[in-house]
């Protein structure tokens, strides 16, 4: 499920489309929706080690195949007929464990290259990105919406993905500003989606004021 | 608002009772429920900073009074009849962040101190933290009770104040053991509570199966 959408619904139903027979076929070698959404966390847990042994290209490489994989498992329930409300929590639920994992995988490498700008910029882009997906499920337990925002979960997966690579290509000292900028770029932006977020529950609250 | 309780409604009753002239106090200083809401985030920012310096006994100090001044919005919101959907986003949303800061800070004074396993505990520490909080609020949108586990808020802020306290009370060599067996604990409990959440949703979800 997209956490927030910057994409046209023409264009997630033609990308639905092409994902599709490749769901079904992990479907076909016995994989059910639930299956293919906890091997996407060991993918995330995969991409973390790796970040944490400071080799950044594949921890970008294989943190953004993670995400992409992560299309399968609801594409999968859907053309199975499988979706359930439990397999959605489950997706949602490790979705935000897996990124949560390659961020502190982020933190383990920064701190093995001695390279303080990095530890706490992880450790801050970690809990904005966590904000904005906790801010969102709250206001929705609460009966408001809460999709708005400039930094949803595919968005910040590409910038860190990006920036990943960039940080393996090139290779600075401290590993080059571009780890660096990728993770201030993603705790700056989602700061800003959880302010986003809390203005627009308290723009529909004041529409329809409830006490309790 | 209690994130999963352990204290009886009889007990909380009485809390209440007692908090509430304080409350009732700031009120009268001016002061709406929401600005101490953002009061209380102040508070959890100013642990932060101490924590960052390494003043761990400050640090915990702070952050466990952070918390104990959280009971204040809600008491005068009660009080004053002022209570309001939106105010209870406010301060589930800003306590969430009020206690990533906090962990950050640890990061960081962990850091300072060359201290690898305090960074990377205390960052294992708030992503499970968080994980608590995001499995109940997305349980809770998807219409499922989600307020079970052995770690829910106040739990973690006396683990985490404990050992807070007992690491600049000893201050053996890299802060002595307590500030890293508090996070452990703190990231093994919360990584057990979300399990249990993630089994208390599919509990409920198989005794009513829902497609979409």
């Amino acid at each position: 499920m997209p956490d927030g959408s910057v994409v046209s619904v023409a264009t997630r139903d033609r990308w639905r489309a092409r994902v599709e027979p490749f769901a079904r076929g992990f479907g076909r070698l016995g994989l059910t929706p639930n299956a293919l959404t906890v091997l996407g966390f060991g993918i995330s847990g995969v991409a973390a080690i790796t970040a944490g042994l400071q080799w950044w290209i594949a921890a970008g490489v294989i943190s953004m195949g993670g995400a992409a994989f992560d299309m399968f498992d609801g594409a999968l329930a859907r053309a199975t007929g499988t979706a359930s409300v439990f397999g959605a929590f489950l997706d949602s639920t490790l979705d935000r464990w897996g990124e949560a994992v390659v961020y502190i995988g982020i933190v383990a490498g920064g701190f093995a290259a001695g390279d303080s700008l990095t530890v706490i910029l992880a450790a801050l882009a970690m809990s904005a990105a966590f904000m904005v997906s906790y801010a969102r499920a709250k206001a929705e337990s609460l009966g408001f919406k809460g999709e708005v925002g400039i930094a949803p979960r595919p968005e910040r997966i590409v910038i860190l993905g990006v920036g990943l690579i960039l940080a393996g290509i090139t290779r600075g000292p401290a590993n080059g500003p571009w780890l660096q900028i990728a993770l201030a770029a993603i705790a700056a932006l989602s700061s800003i989606t959880v302010v986003q977020r809390i203005l627009h529950v308290r723009a529909q609250a004041s529409q329809s004021e409830v006490s309790h």
